[in-house]
C-alpha cells in the first residue's frame, strides 16, 4: 500500500477508486492496531467549525490526539475571532502560526476549495453548505467495504433529504467510484433535478427503494437547514418515508444493512426498531470515523 | 495496597470503606509524587457537563491530563451533540468513539446511573440533581482523613442547604462509613425529612451546630437551585445560618476545621475572615480534588 | 546568553533592555529550531480570559501545546466560574490546583497586576484594559529587531486609536529601552494628553506621521472599547488617517515596513494594497508570536 498523500483534503468527487481503497488501507491498520500514535507529534490542528457540530468536531479532535496532533478547537461564533476580520485574515493568521492543518465545516458551499487556494496549512473539508462532507462520504463506504469487500453491483439506496446533503453527495461520489449501484429516494422537493447525472436511480417511493436494496443508507432530515417547508409535516414524511421494520419485513431483503449518518431523528426518518436492529451498522459507522479521519488527517498532513 | 477498580464510578453509598480507603491511599500517593503519569496515556476522557461548571469540569480535566489522558470538553448547552438526539444515542456515539471514561454532570439525579446500564465507557458521576457528587465527598474526607487519620468519633456538621446539595449526601455516606458522627444544621426549609435514616443528627440552631463540631462543612447556598424560595432572603439566611468569626469564638471549639465546597458566596454562609483564617482547609480541599479524581480516573478506566 | 527568569510577566515597563533582549535570543533560538519542546512537560497553564479574543488565546495555546504544557482555557463570561465569586477566589482555586501560569485577559488596567500579589502561579499578561499587552509589544518590537537588528535611532510612527490602545503603550515602552525613536499619530481624541512624558512625539497629521517613518505601527480601531464616539464616522476616520498606497507613495520612504497587531479593520485603518504589500510584516508579527510567547512562558514557569 502506498500512503496516500493529499496537499488539501476537499472532496471526494476529486478522488480516484485507488485513492479511496489506499485510504481505506491506512484507516484499517489504525483500526487493527487501534492504538495511540505519534504520527502527527508536535503539529498542530485546528478544528475550525464555523456551523455548530459538537459530534464530526469531537470525532477529529479524537482522530487528531490519536496521532498526538495538539488540537485547537475554534467556534468562530462563539468567538472574536472573525470580529471585523475576513475569513481569509483568519485562515492566513492561523497558517502564520505555523498550524499544520485546519479542518473546517461552513454553511457556503465551496468555502474550503475558495481557502485552499492560498492556505499554507492542509484544508480538511468537514463539510460545506450542501456540497460535500468527504469524511463521512468515505466512513459510510469503508463500513461498507468492511462489511462486503468489494461493492461491485452492490445496491446502495439513499433515503431522506437529498437535495440539502452533503452527506448524500459525498456518499455518492464515493460509492460510484467503487462500482455501486446507488438509488436515491424522497420527496420530489428535497431531490435535486439532475441528480441522474451523477449515475444514481431515482425512485420517490420508498418501497421501491427499499425492494432491491442491500443497503439503506437512511439521511437526517435538517430542518435547520430549510428555509421553507419541503413537506408538509414531520408526521407527514414519517409516515410515507419513514424506515420501519414492518416496511424492511414486507419489501426488503432479509438481510438489508441499515446506515444512518447520525444524530438520528428516532421514529422520524427511522423507527427505534430499525435504527437498533442487529441489521444497524450506525453506531459501527461512528467507530469508523474515527479512523477514517486519522488516515485523512496523517496523509493530508504528513504530504506538507 | 489493591488498587481499587470500578466498572463505574456513581456514588458514595454503594462504596465499602475498604474500597473509600484504597482510594485515598491512591490519592495520596498521587499527591506525595506530584507529577504527571502515563497511567491514561492513549486514553481519551470526555468530560461531558449537562449543566455549567468549571471548577470541577477543571478539576477533572487537570486530573486526566496528568495522567496523559486525551481530554475533550463537551458543554451539551453550547453546543448542537443532543439537538433532536437522545441522551442514550449521544453516549453511544462517544463509547462508539472508544472513549475509555464518560465524566457526567446533570441536573437530573439519577442520570449516570441511567447511562452506565449501556455505556462501554466508565461513566464517572460529577454530580447528578440533588443525588451525589461523590468525588467531592471523598475529596472533602480525604482532606479530613490526612488531617485526622481515624475519622472515628468526630464530629462534623455539615450546615446550609442540605435538601438541595449532593455535595451533603455524598459526604455523609463517606462520613459514616469511615466512623464519624454527623450533624447537619440548616432551616427547616433546607433539611430533608427523614435525613435521619442517613445516621445523622439534625438541629436548626446553628449555636448548637457548632458547639461540639471538630469540623464544619459549610454548604454553598444554590440559588440557582431553588425554584422557590425557601428562606425570606439572603441577609435573613446569613443573619442566622451565617458562620462568622464571633459565632466561632463564641460557641466553637478552639480549633474547629472550616471547610466549603466552593464556589463560597462570601459573606453570606461563610465571613471573609472564617474563609481565610487558618482553620480553614478550604483550599487544600481544592488541592486534593485533583488528586482524589486522578485516582477515581485511574481505578474505573484501568478496569476496563 | 542568560536565560529570563520572572516571577510573573506582567508588563514591559518594568523590563530592562537586557531582559528584553534575553527574550529575544530565546524566540529565535525557538524560532529557528522549529519544533515542539518538554520544557513545560507535566506543567499546566491556564489561559483565563474575561475579555473575547480568539487570536491571542490561540497563539498562547499554541504557544504553550509546543512546549508540551497541559492547557485549560477558560472564558468565564461563558462559564460559571466566577458566579457568586470573586476574581481572587477564583484566582486561589487555579493555584491550590497547582497550575504552573495563569494567562489573564482583563478589561480592566492592572487586573494581572492585583492578582500576581497573591497568586502562587506566575500571572502572564495578555492584556490589561488599555494598559499593557506586552507580549504584543515584544512581538511587534522582536520583528523589528530581525529585521534592522539595533533598533537605536530607527524612526518608529504608531497611528490610531493611542489612548485606547495596550498595544500602543506596550510598544513604546519596548521601542524606547532599545533607542527607537517613536512618534504617535491620530485624532486629537485619541491621543492621550501627556503621552510625551512617555518620550514620543505627537503629529495629529498622517503625512508628516510617515515623512520620516522607518516603521509604520498602524493601529486597530477598537469600536468595541469607546464608550462614546471619537470620531465622526468610520468614513471621515479612513480619510484623514487610513494609510493608503497613494499616501505612502506621495510621502513615506520606499521601503517602509507596515505592521498592524490584527485583526485588521481592511480599508478602514489599512488598505488591501498596503496591508499585502511586500513591504508588510503583519503575518511574520503573527508568526513570531508563538515563539515570543514560548519565551516568556518558559521565562515565567521555568522561575518558579
Amino acid at each position: 500500500m502506498q500512503t496516500p498523500n493529499f496537499e488539501h483534503f476537499l472532496g471526494l468527487e476529486e478522488l480516484t477508486k485507488g485513492e479511496i481503497l489506499n485510504l481505506f488501507s491506512l484507516a484499517k491498520k489504525f483500526k487493527l492496531s487501534n492504538k495511540k500514535h505519534s504520527l502527527l507529534n508536535g503539529k498542530t490542528v485546528v478544528n475550525l467549525f464555523c456551523e455548530p457540530s459538537t459530534r464530526t468536531r469531537t470525532s477529529f479532535e479524537i482522530a487528531a490526539k490519536r496521532l498526538s496532533a495538539d488540537v485547537v478547537n475554534l467556534n468562530p461564533d462563539a468567538s472574536s475571532f472573525l470580529k471585523g476580520e475576513s475569513l481569509k485574515d483568519t485562515i492566513n493568521n492561523l497558517c502564520a502560526m505555523q498550524v499544520a492543518a485546519i479542518v473546517v465545516r461552513h454553511k457556503v458551499s465551496g468555502i474550503p476549495y475558495l481557502i485552499s487556494r492560498y492556505a499554507k496549512a492542509a484544508i480538511i473539508n468537514a463539510g460545506d453548505g450542501a456540497h460535500e462532507h468527504p469524511t463521512q462520504g468515505l466512513l459510510d463506504t469503508f463500513t461498507l467495504y468492511e462489511r462486503f469487500g468489494d461493492l461491485k453491483s452492490l445496491n446502495v439506496t439513499i433515503v431522506g433529504d437529498i437535495a440539502f446533503s452533503r452527506t448524500a453527495r459525498s456518499n455518492i461520489w464515493a460509492l460510484k467510484k467503487l462500482g455501486a449501484n446507488v438509488t436515491v429516494c424522497g420527496p420530489k422537493t428535497l431531490i435535486p433535478s439532475g441528480i441522474e447525472k451523477m449515475g444514481v436511480k431515482v425512485t420517490y417511493n420508498i418501497k421501491d427503494a427499499i425492494k432491491n436494496a442491500d443497503v439503506l443508507n437512511v439521511l437526517r432530515i435538517q430542518l435547520e437547514r430549510q428555509e421553507q417547508k419541503f413537506f408538509p409535516s414531520l408526521n407527514e414524511y414519517a409516515t410515507y418515508f419513514g424506515v420501519t421494520q414492518n416496511l424492511l419485513d414486507k419489501h426488503g431483503k432479509e438481510k438489508i444493512l441499515i446506515m444512518h449518518p447520525g444524530p438520528i431523528n428516532r421514529n422520524i426518518e427511522l423507527s427505534d426498531e430499525v435504527a437498533d436492529s442487529p441489521n444497524s451498522v450506525i453506531l459501527e459507522q461512528v467507530t469508523n470515523g474515527v479512523f477514517i479521519r486519522m488516515a485523512v488527517l496523517v496523509s493530508s498532513v504528513c504530504a506538507k
